[in-house]
């Protein structure tokens, strides 16, 4: 791999600055779970996945600094809390510390550095299931997408995104390695974070996969030119009913592609299905700063004094999601009954 | 008039700088037809009715650098093919400069001073028809729109666009003006020239009418969120079967608008309406530099060498179009029919 997210090294959480990408490759280095907290908030590290890994790792820092067996419960409890509070929308941060929970309600009563070894193991783990979920589940897109010559993506779900390889990236890169002939990747730019223009742009390159770069309000253009064969983006959240949640303008790109007759895929492992969420009606959608949207790179784009919304996501209606590609299986509707057969078998 | 678009002044064309705005108020003077010419190329001015006055006081300029009778016939028909040559979809360049013609063909063979100051005349008339034109069908959709509280638009079609007043952003001026409660008007920022966030919000906000600032891609959550009454554009072109050629990113709008059932429309004047064009497909869509999409406000966002699209346009299929706001009249379907009666009448 070309792009290493996130690294654990010697007790250190090491995260490529996503924020600087792609003019410069800045390696923030995490010592603690504040700073780890810290780069999820700020969008250091970001993309559902990655924001699970970075969290478990974040768990194994914290329980790492704590010198006495009896403060155990109170430390691990606030990295717990402060982990889980950085970020509202995506499963995958929940679903991390949910399995780093187990592993430390199993051994919290034990040995502290037995304690302390099973949480990295288990953070490491986290790692590389996600890296090979996004291998398996790439190939089994591959196969879906086998006569799609020209793709369009939205946002980033790629090794950035991830622990590694990428979900809808991931699929592409399986495309790649099978040999699929991929004439064109349409990658909108992502306001107000630039994750296209940034980051899919730039992995894209790096895998020498043709990309065309357009700003998101060309979506229809080029769906309306017959120039897109099918979609494929990450998600945030799957709910039991199919419903994703996905980076602000999804729902727009579902909307177009329903329209004009182009498949409209999901691809995720399972930990970002959370069966216990019933619709998208149920999924918190993050609201983030006003700064984001009145300034693009430092530079104040809007007038003093304008009002702005900032949601970070959408919910995209299952009726408009053609298959939803993960690790275990290409699922397909219905989805209620589908997405639990495939995560619970 | 707080924005004042064009002046014309002892022979000198006075364009505000809409690159500059919200930052700054600059305005450039043009001493000649090929000054002109440049700021519309490069977006000092723009807006399709705004395009067209520029381009008729260009001619006036053109004309009165003129110092001897057997030089007219050369000299005007290099004006006329400059100017022409500037922006290819905006229609009321065309329509502008034909006007100019007509003067031209009637006094070319007469005395040179008449010429000048009848093709002056005539385009200060041009300047101040339109902005006649935007207060009569500003009036007309402010009867149409009565009842619609939350509004969205897309790009600037205000009194930066045209003469003054505004197409669009003229039927909200009517709106307030007529006492109506205008709750919320969602602006998007409108990548890759930003005319939402820089122009449209600039303009609202010295109107007080209160504007909510989003990124393009966040129009289908607000429409599915259920907080948009209407949405009001303005327009490049309308071809005669009602297809309507407006700023990148209208056609999105509109798809999304007909899934949640809410009125779309759009505003021009009669010079917009080309009924010698059948259709948006006969419509040349310009397409510009790769600098507008890598760049933002002169920072790169972009890694290097990265393909783009840029079309400055897209093409709103009729079907999609809930009623266009003329000066005549508000034209409804079937637009064949119902256009060429309101143009031609």
């Amino acid at each position: 791999m070309t792009v290493r997210t996130i690294q654990w090294r010697d007790g250190e959480v090491i995260l490529i600055d996503q924020r600087r990408l792609p003019r410069k490759e800045v390696y923030r280095v995490c010592r603690n779970f504040r700073q780890v907290a810290q780069a999820i908030r700020t969008m250091v590290v970001r993309g559902a996945p990655a924001i699970g890994v970075a969290a478990a790792m974040g768990v194994a820092l914290g329980a790492r600094r704590i010198r006495h067996p009896r403060r155990v419960e109170t430390a691990m409890e606030r990295v717990f809390r402060t982990l889980a509070d950085t970020r509202p929308t995506a499963v995958n941060l929940h679903w991390a510390l949910a399995r780093m929970r187990r592993i430390y309600e199993e051994y919290k009563d034990g040995d502290l550095e037995m304690l302390k070894r099973r949480l990295e193991e288990e953070a490491l783990e986290i790692c590389e299931e996600d890296v090979a979920a996004n291998r398996t589940l790439g190939s089994l897109g591959a196969g879906l997408l086998k006569d799609s010559r020209r793709i369009l993506t939205h946002c980033n779900a790629g090794a950035l995104a991830t622990a590694g390889y990428g979900t809808a990236l991931g699929v592409l890169r399986a495309m790649k390695e099978s040999g699929a002939a991929i004439e064109e990747v349409f990658v909108d730019e992502t306001r107000p974070f630039l994750q296209g223009a940034r980051l899919t742009a730039w992995e894209l390159a790096k895998e020498e996969i043709p990309v065309t770069l357009i700003t998101d309000n060309m979506m229809g253009y080029v769906m309306n030119s017959g120039r897109v064969d099918a979609v494929v983006v990450g998600a945030d959240r799957v709910a039991a009913n199919g419903d994703v949640a996905n980076k602000i303008g999804t729902y727009t790109v579902a909307v177009l592609a329903h329209r004009h007759e182009v498949p409209f895929y999901v691809a995720c492992p399972t930990s970002t299905v959370d069966l216990d969420c019933p619709s998208g009606a149920d999924i918190p959608i993050e609201q983030r700063s006003q700064d984001e949207v009145t300034h693009i790179a430092g530079t104040r784009i809007a007038p003093d004094g304008v009002n702005t919304l900032n949601p970070a996501f959408d919910v995209t209606d299952h009726s408009l999601v053609s298959a939803i590609i993960t690790e275990k299986a290409v699922v397909t509707p219905p989805y209620e009954q589908n997405l639990r057969a495939v995560c619970r078998g």
